[in-house]
Order: C-alpha cells, then structure tokens, then sequence
C-alpha cells in the first residue's frame, strides 16, 4: 500500500469517527472547492440569508422605527455579548459586541492606561497583526511620548519583559502568521506579578478552542465575529473587560450608545454600567443580526470537543508534512506541540506564492503571507479529514512542479 | 367648503402636480402607515432583500475570501465615498464611508487639533445631537486639559464665538429637535476668518437638500447613511475631508485598513493617501452593501428638486397649523423661513409625549423627544402631500380630547 493510501485510509477512518461531523450540514458549502480558509473568513451558515430577509421585510420594512424596542435591536451588542460569553469561557456582564477590533483595542488600552496612571509603556509582541500595534500607536502619538509609548519585544521575550514601567501588555493569543499559541495563564500571572494588565486578541482562537477569560485571568481581550465564528464578512467585533476593571475609570470614545440613559439626550454624559458603557455609535442591525444567526451554529457544540477535532486535523496535516519526502522543501513553522497550536498550520517555501495560487486554482483554498507563508486553516466546525487529505495531495502535486520560477511576490488584497 | 376640505384639495394639487411622485415607487411602504419618521430611519428600498441575497449566496457563500477582490469589498468604503460625494456637493477623493458618525467625530476633532496645535478649545452649540457631545468630551478628557477643552454655546452666539483659542467649531446643520437649518457658508466664513476649522455634522441633513461641502468652504463633515439616506438600522456612516487638510496629519484610529498597503501586513504604520488613511478596523460588507443598493435611489434625483418639494411639504404643514384653530394649543419650534429649516418640523405640547403615542395609535409614525417635542419628518424621496394631511387630521383629533392628563415621560428607547 502507497503512502499515499495509507493517509487516504486514516482520513476515512477519522472522518467515519468524528462526532462533530454533522455540524458541517450547518453551513453552505463553496461549489467545486476545498475550503481552508475560515481563519479568514468563515463560510456561510445555513439561514443567514432568509433570517437576513425576515429582518429586512418584517422589521425593518414594516415596523421600522418601533424596531429598536419591538424587535429588541437596541440590546443587540449586549445580547450578543453574552451569547458570545459562553464561547469566552466568561461569565455574563462582561462581554460586548460593538465595532471593529481596531476600534475596540483603542477603547482598552486607553482604559488600561487610565488604571495605571502612573505607567506609560505599551508592551506589544513582535510580529503581531500589524493593526493591533498601529492602534497602540495612535493612541500612543496622541497622548505624546510623555504620557505612552509602545515598545515591542519578540514573543519569547514577554514574560521578562513586565516591568513597573508596563501599564498593559496587547498581544494575540494565536499568531496570525505562524499559528503559535500563547499560554494566558502563564503570561496573564507573570504580568500581574509586575502589576502589568494584559490585553489578549482573541481573533485566531474564538470558536475554535475554549480561550478562557476568566479562567486565566485575563483583563481585557478583543476578538472578531467574521473568523471562527462565522459572522460574515466585517461582521461586528467584540470585547471583554473583567468585571475587577468596571466602573473605575471611562473610555475615551464615549457615543451616545453608551450613556446610561441615551434616549433621554441628556447634555451631560454618564456613563452605562459595567461593559455596557464600552458602546459608541449606532450598531448595524444588519451585522449585528447576521452574527446572531452565525452564533446558532455552536448551539449544542463542546469547545473542548471542537479543541480536540481542530488539533487532530492540524496534527494529522502536520504527521504527513513530516513523513513523506513528497513534503521535503517546505518548512513547517506551527508548533508542533498541541498545546502551542492555533487551529491553522503555516509553512514556508521560496516559492511560497506561487504555490499558493496552485493550491487555489486546484480548488484549495489557502491563503498567502509575505515573504514566504502558506496558511492551512482548520475549522472543526466544518472541515473534514478528507479536506486535509485534499489539500496534502495538492500541496505534493504543486510541489513536484519542476521549478517555480523565482516568484514576484504581488500581494493581493486580502482580509486575515 | 371646510377648513379641512380646502387642504384635501390643496394636498391632491400638489400630489398631482409633484414631480418627484414617481420615486417613492422606490421604496417599501409598510402597510397601513402614514410613515413621517424618515429623518430617523430611511424605509426599506425595493431591492435590498434581493440584492443582500445575492451577496450572501454569490459572493459570501461561492467566491468566499476571494470576494475581497473579486467583488471589490475592498473598495467599499472608498466606492460608497465617491458615490456620496455628489450628494454632499463634494469633488472626488474626499468622502470615504466607514465606522459610525460617532467614531467619525472622533477622528475628525483630533485632526483638527493636531492642525491647529496652538489652540485648545473645541466650540460646540449647545442643545446639539448628544453623541457629537460626547464624543468631543471624551476626546478632550483623553488628551488632558491643557491640550483640549470643549466650550459651549447657543446657536446664535456660535459666529461671535470664533476666537484665536478655538480649533475647530463642531454644530450639526439641522438641528435634529428643532429642524432649525444654519447657514453653512456665514459660519465657515465667520469661522476661517478667526482661523478656526468646522466640522459639520449632516445626519439630518444629506440626503435630503443639497449640503455643497465644497463650495460653502467645509473643513470637515460627518454623517449618517440611515437617516434620509436609507442605509438601513445603524447604517455606515461617512466622513469628509477637505483636500486642503489632506496628507498633513495622522489620525488617531489608525487601523490596518488606513495603511498604505495593509495585505503587506508592515510592522511600520504608513498612512494611505488623502481620505483613505481615515479608515480604521475591517468594514461590515453586509451593511456597506446595503448603503450600496440605498443609493441606487438616488439614481437621476435632482437634489434641487428634492429640497423644494421637502420644503413645501413641511410649508404645507407649517401654514396649516398656523391656519387652523384646531392646532392652537401647540407650539411651532421650527423656524419659517425656507432657508433656515430643514427636513422637519417640530411642535411642543404639554402632553407631547401622549400626543405622539396618539399618534403612533393612529398610524401616523412620528416621534418624541423629552420634555415636550413632537417631531414629524418628511422625507421628499417618499412622502406626499396626503401624508402631510393625514398627519393633520390626525393630530387635529388628538388635540381635541377634552385633556391630556399631566404625562409622565416614560421616554422610549429610540434612535433619532
């Protein structure tokens, strides 16, 4: 029996036990493709679009304005929040859906450092999503260099890094890149010993392993609804705040939403209580909306069942990567630890973009990252051994190629 | 031939002889609604379920994450900007669509600071929209008080206001309780001679009259798309930035989405070009697309035309109530002059609240606004001038129940 008939048997037999196989009925799948790619974007679920047209013809095409309180659109960010909690590993009170990650880092590291007003360092991993360190930065410039400053250390360096200087550490607890997981207990204790509060973004992980929040001690965290959790494209964002952090200090970027009494148009602000005062402008309904749908596909699902799938995919692509010669020019850069493992599998190669583009136009969808990054992304919500047996054959067919020209690398647009 | 008989008719001539008749076949009427609430949330455009069907199916659902390019996602913010720009009197390149008005606000008032580094004073009206407030407040809390404070004034006081101290003056156009319309140009003018920058709020205005950003000499403006726009509950909002004050400062919520080339995913932040670098966090395509199929309504309007029929309605309504005795116990709190009122007119009552729930039980939708406003909005896209009429007789039969016992004002949770 080939190799390649030995994997083929595996896949069949993980698939044939995989409880969690009935939860890809909940979703639509993309025509003719093997889809790796829900670290980016999570596919369509089953019901968004006539949920969305019930929104559209009943309450917002007939009962309009009355909406806001008949349909419950003004709690939305709320309820969401704690629909989310759940996910979180978060008791309720203390998550919230609103605007966009970036717009949410803002709102907590400037709370962060108004805790800590007697620090000015903003510490940030190296290599990080580039737009949690430029929201750091532009708070950082427009409170001056007296006030902020961000500094930056590679990720092994965090925990000899907390300081009495640090006010908040801001770091992802999946790279976007490498698919290395953070321990949040570990670097959650190791900042609190240094009286450093610790911002965790959640992108990479939520819906795809249990992130703990309380658990772990984190103190605040932000985290997108359109990966994992499949909210659709720029689907709404979330945050958390712990309960120990509420109510002391505000938020700079506080909109009507989240004033305690916001339809009596007081001249004053007060702020809500709790997370609540965390809201800015007008929520899209729409968004909003298509996440709640989003969220019903966890319904009955076990984060630590799904932890437990997402690894065994990713450890099953990462066995092959490594036994068979087919393999021997790429360079795996995910851990291979499971406890230090995201749910995707990234791996370099010169040639990295053009391989990329024949995955995609083998009908793998992968996505690329300059210089030379190939990401594999599992979601247990919905992908099968059998996709990771897909994706293996068409990574060692691309691979066999006799030569990728040296390849112009033409980033194209595209959203992590 | 009775008082109410003369308005019958006047309001069949002018239903008869109204040019712009044809559009309100654009949109959803809901059923048995006489629907005077359009400066708070547009009605359904015919199309949007079906167009928001086919981006979930199509583009969502099939073409995945290659829709950021394939589709343009990417480009909405940008594309909705340059399809605004006509509506808001303003040249290419300096409308970009993104985040709520509220987080719009924000950015805009720390551009113009950091324009006007030598002044500290942010103007305000007093008895404007609360969020524009607030958010000015949380900016000057942020940045200390020896960096920024928000002063302010009443309307009438704004021109001699404009001092050396002042940064920039932030007032909406239409007042959004009192319907009262400023004079953009005096106020630029009065404004840019003392040095200051405006910054203008149009929630209640565009979509509605002209606004001529450019030619009345805006520095900065926001808006809203759910308004008389159509966009749909809690709409993308807008932004504008005059090309004068483009490329010479950073803004504060500097998301990845505002770098130059965000999918290189840089360590260093570099600022797109002009409007663009306003951008922040990862847009919601569903509520983007949707503001989208909105403005096809626009398609062919004269904004002339829609300004002249939204001001005969509201004079309609304005001389009847000025006419008829029946209407003598409310108070007009919306000027008269055609220049200086927007898209609405507003009354006070003792028992305004019960009134506007009289209202509403009668199926003319208008709202409420503590202590004592009822507001009735007239969006030219849509309504008639029977609308206007039975918004009359409707109010005439409230009016004449023997007594409106002292209302508490159990104010309703409702987005203006």
């Amino acid at each position: 029996m080939s190799a390649l008939d030995v994997l083929k048997n595996k896949a069949f037999e993980l698939d044939r036990h995989d409880e969690l196989a009935h939860l890809r009925e909940r979703f639509y799948m993309p025509h003719g493709k093997v889809y790796l790619d829900g670290n980016s974007l999570g596919l369509l679920p089953r019901g968004m679009t006539e949920g969305l047209a019930r929104l559209m013809n009943n309450e917002w095409g007939d009962d309009l304005i009355s909406s806001w309180n008949k349909h419950a659109w003004i709690d939305m960010p709320e309820h969401l929040g704690e629909r989310l909690a759940p996910l979180l590993g978060a008791a309720p009170g203390q998550v919230l859906c609103s605007d966009s990650t970036s717009v949410n880092i803002f709102k907590l590291l400037a709370t962060a450092l108004a805790l800590r007003p007697d620090r000015r360092i903003i510490l940030i991993e190296s290599n990080d999503f580039p737009t949690d360190r430029y929201m750091a930065e532009g708070l950082a410039q427009l409170l001056g260099s007296q006030r902020c400053e961000v500094r930056e250390v590679p990720g092994d360096r965090l925990i000899h890094s907390m300081s009495s200087e640090v006010a908040v550490v801001l770091l992802s607890e999946v790279n976007y890149r490498t698919g290395r997981r953070h321990d949040k207990r570990l670097i959650n204790a190791s900042a609190h010993q240094a009286g450093v509060l610790t911002c965790w973004d959640v992108a990479h992980a939520a819906g795809a392993m249990p992130v703990d929040f309380d658990a772990t001690g984190v103190d605040f965290a932000v985290g997108c609804g359109y990966k994992f959790l499949n909210g659709g494209p720029g689907a709404p964002a979330f945050l958390y705040v712990a309960k120990r952090h509420q109510n002391q200090v505000s938020q700079p970027l506080a909109g009507w939403l989240g004033h305690q009494t916001p339809f009596e148009f007081e001249a004053s602000y007060r702020a809500a209580s709790g997370v609540l005062r965390y809201q800015t402008g007008t929520p899209s309904v729409l968004a909003m909306r298509a996440l709640d749908i989003a969220l019903d596909c966890f319904d009955g699902v076990s984060l630590i069942q799904l932890r437990e799938k997402s690894l065994t995919l990713s450890a099953f692509f990462i066995d092959a990567l490594k036994m068979h010669p087919a393999f021997k020019t790429v360079r795996l850069i995910t851990p291979e630890q499971d406890t230090h493992r995201g749910s995707q599998v990234a791996v370099c190669h010169p040639a990295g973009y053009a391989i990329a583009q024949d995955l995609i136009e083998r009908g793998i969808v992968v996505d690329f990252r300059a210089p030379d990054i190939i990401r594999f992304g599992f979601a247990p919500m919905y992908n099968t051994f059998s996709d990771v047996l897909a994706a293996l054959n068409a990574l060692a067919e691309s691979l066999s190629k006799e030569t990728y020209l040296a390849p112009r690398f033409q980033v194209r647009a595209k959203v992590t």
